[in-house]
């Protein structure tokens, strides 16, 4: 990548540098649908080497050019304006809050077109409404509404995506698709901010903690993925011998099957061997981690701050005083060269990840917990799961993964309706993997559609919904029989009939379940759907221990 | 509705004031779908007279909500934080663009929650960032954050909605809903802007023009019926024999059938006689029309500004000069007081609308234009007509509507996706009436699995669905064999053995949908699915002619 250099523009115009500097980002797809103000980029970015992927919804392409950017480090969503853009505007929220870096492109009426503030069609308040909206949901945003600075402007936008793993927004007018800037423009990168001798001071109270800890833990998030520091970790983890958790949100940042991870730290919810394990530690290092509600039990982790060195990419925390100007990289380097040395901790069997086989009953109704543990005896390491919201992620983070970042979920925005169009853009920043999603049937119902472009292009991963009539996470949160909890059942495993592709399965046992997922494993030629119709009330003991936390504010009382 | 007076508060909670006024403001029915932020309210609401209708997405129920407004003068959405108000943000701007009053409730963290910034789920910048979006998209918010406020806040709120017939935003902090606020509050309603003075000269100087007439013309607008004017406009329109002429958007603003009628002006892009007539006048009313690209004929349309006098909710203008501080009904009644009395203006036979019996041609490919043919023999006045975007509009406005009111489209706006949403909306606004809908296969699956909820609640429309294989409006736009045009084909028939109701057919020549809609017309047993394979690059003639003016623009040189 070539950023801090002057480009060479040569003739190019605003769309064609456009294009090219997505290329030179790893961005090889684009997601999105077209609409007229639009059309012209389109019409570019087919004649381009960019591959257009299409979706049937707008915030679908969000959730596919999301799911991409977090597996091939940057993704791009393109819309038209305002039906398109706002469209998307959930699903660009979710990027932004879980640092997904996805570079959103919309349209828009060309300025020779505005003057006099005339009515055009998809304006809502005034032709500023969209780019206001995502100036909010975004890191960094601009309109190219000026060839002498649009060039700049690009590369301003998609170096702050690749810097803070967040969205950017970038507006075209129709009318400056095909205009060639009048002359080059350069764009000096804002050098990164380094307190060297902060650094210094940092580390050495670290590597001081870590010196005398007889129980050091490293609790990973998903930052570590999305920076690109698994080796740093792992190199920090391994010389120094200290065991690794991991977050919910930063499931599989390392494999799961690495003799030092310990499992995953999710406070009272999560199992209660690992819990007592992080907390009993003398040394938490907790990094890039986000604190988040769901992340860390619902607030019923128990984590003693004095105990704490906390790194992220916007902050160093140790005890109870900050460190600023320290980058997140900057600080496992420097960590990983001054060697500390803890006591060797040993990790108890009992953490242990074990793939425990899974007597299958036949006759037994279906429960998530034990569907998961059947699965869990299939994947290896060319499996990159995506759970849903609601049980489907619960129950999935007892899932064993191989490798790293394969396992994807919204686990702290918690956007339903994720996995499915999720699907779509992972198999495409890694193609040579099989995908397997679990969601829900209220999931389902809203993105579901997306089945469609997987069918479309040929896609086979392996989709099991989780059929029971209701929000089920709702249900458990707030007891009752609410009729606003529940889900029109649908005939799922008969949506291949409506996609003309795909193989459908529906299962309402054990036996059933076992003998479907042993076929859809080996049929690789078409996507595969298991129609999982679950037991009433069935949930997974995360779940059952959400509710319990988060029931007493549902009440608002 | 008795905004303005004190209300007694008693002991009312803020969640329970809020569902009175709803109520006041003749609301029966609330879209939307819960989550764990707004799930005690939802329970209110099930618990109160309000009906609670779910949908399968956020703004599915928008769509649904914005319909109901139409037609029912206001229209409710109530919806969780973030997930799902960011989820429905562009329904909601489709509501503001086109003046449809719909409040939108949302869930938030509870004010007790929020202490030092956690990161709560859901959450996407900080904790103002949903309401920061929705004051782009409504015309009036409220955070109600405190009790001493909270009723007041809500009055000002709803009463913005009533006035300006645009979106309203009220944002519910989960502990606030049992909150019993400990005093009552008063809201006195700003008074209504009327300069008397300036009111006197405007009438004096349009019934002087009007007298000096001998071609007058209304064309008449949406607001007309957002403002429940139809009356007025009838009665100025009748009193003076003053032919009437609608635009798209407000197509069957009056009935088509009414002598006076000449039918729909869009310019260069409508029948030509029409156009000739609309032209050719000298005095031309324009009447809470929205001067909109599309709904002008994409600027098309030849208005001579000094000929017109143009009346709307926000201006009123005469020539070239402006009047401020004149309400469009004020406007109206003081016209209709001073009996203006141009000459009668005698409206040639060539103008009547005639519903021509189509001789069907059993083999024949279908071809929308012919089809909306055969359809209009079939409406009466008991039907209402939902028309999608592309030429399911384009050619719908070719449909002759018997009353007021019953023709429903995002004629400016042109979101994608309305029309399967709408009609669960619509038909809890007007239970009595019929519901045919005409959809593109694109948009259709954006929002096709709103469906579901049709066949849950067990309502009867007919939707037919045009399927041709691409965004048919881009392909006559920006023609071309582009791959991001075309479109998956579904087999949309069979969709009643997914959602386990209502009666698909499958028809692709013209005997085949004249014995289809015949049967579907005397079924109401269900909903009635005609999938209607459509001809190759076959459009309707405005689509024609709108492609040959938009499709210079498109290309963007």
């Amino acid at each position: 990548m070539a950023h801090g250099n002057r480009p060479r523009t040569g003739d190019l115009t605003i769309g064609q540098y456009l294009i090219n500097r997505l290329q030179d980002y790893g961005i090889q797809h684009v997601f999105g649908i077209p609409g007229d103000y639009v059309l012209s980029f389109y019409s570019m970015l087919e004649e381009s080497p960019l591959q257009v992927i299409g979706a049937t919804r707008e915030d679908c392409a969000g959730f596919a050019a999301d799911a991409y950017a977090r597996l091939n480090g940057m993704g791009a969503l393109c819309i038209t304006y305002c039906v398109g853009g706002l469209s998307a505007a959930n699903s660009v929220a979710g990027a932004f809050a879980e640092k997904s870096p996805v570079v959103v492109i919309s349209g828009a009426p060309g300025l020779s077109e505005r003057r006099n503030n005339p009515l055009l069609h998809h304006k809502v308040r005034d032709f500023r409404t969209q780019m206001e909206v995502f100036e909010r949901l975004c890191i960094a945003g601009t309109e190219l509404r000026d060839p002498l600075t649009a060039f700049a402007e690009i590369e301003r936008v998609l170096d702050a995506a690749d810097r803070f793993k967040r969205p950017v927004y970038i507006e075209l007018p129709r009318d400056m698709v095909h205009v060639v800037p009048p002359a080059a423009q350069g764009f000096l990168r804002p050098p990164e901010e380094l307190d060297e001798e902060a650094l210094q001071e940092a580390v050495a109270e670290a590597v001081q903690r870590l010196n005398q800890a007889k129980k050091p833990i490293i609790i990973a998030g998903v930052e570590i993925h999305r920076f690109g520091l698994q080796d740093l970790l792992l190199q920090l983890a391994e010389s120094a011998s200290i065991p690794i958790a991991a977050t919910m949100l930063g499931k599989s940042v390392i494999r799961e099957t690495h003799p030092l991870y310990v499992g995953l730290y999710e406070g009272a919810l999560g199992r209660a061997e690992v819990t007592r394990f992080v907390e009993e530690s003398d040394v938490i290092l907790l990094l890039g981690t986000f604190m988040t509600d769901i992340n860390l039990g619902v607030y019923t982790a128990e984590l003693d701050l004095r105990k704490c060195v906390y790194a992220t990419s916007e902050q160093l925390q140790i005890s109870h005083h900050y460190y600023h100007g320290i980058p997140l990289d900057a600080f496992l380097n420097a960590l990983i060269a001054a060697h500390p040395t803890p006591q060797p901790r040993s990790i108890p069997d009992a953490l242990k990840r074990k793939v425990e086989p899974l007597e299958v009953e036949p006759e037994r109704p279906l429960q998530v917990s034990r569907m998961i543990k059947l699965l869990n005896g299939y994947l290896h390491k060319d499996n990159i799961v995506i759970a849903d919201i609601g049980d489907a992620l619960f129950a999935a983070t007892e899932l064993v993964v191989h490798e790293r970042a394969d396992f994807l979920s919204p686990a702290y925005y918690t956007s339903m309706g994720f996995a499915v169009p999720a699907i779509v853009g992972a198999s495409f920043a890694k193609p040579d993997q099989r995908i397997v999603a679990i969601c829900g049937d209220g999931a389902f119902q809203m993105t579901g559609q997306e089945l469609s472009t997987i069918v479309r292009l040929g896609l086979s991963p392996i989709l099991i919904i989780l059929d029971n009539g209701v929000y089920g996470t709702e249900v458990f949160l707030h007891p009752g029989d609410w009729e606003y909890n529940k889900i029109h059942r649908w005939n799922y495993y008969r949506l291949p009939e409506i996609y003309g592709g795909g193989r459908g399965y529906r299962v309402t046992n054990e036996g059933e379940f076992a003998a479907a997922l042993e076929t859809a494993w080996h049929d690789t030629s078409c996507a595969q759907i298991i129609h999982a119709v679950v037991e009433p009330g069935d949930a997974s003991q995360t779940l059952c221990a959400l509710a319990e936390r988060l029931g007493a504010r549902v009440g608002g009382k």
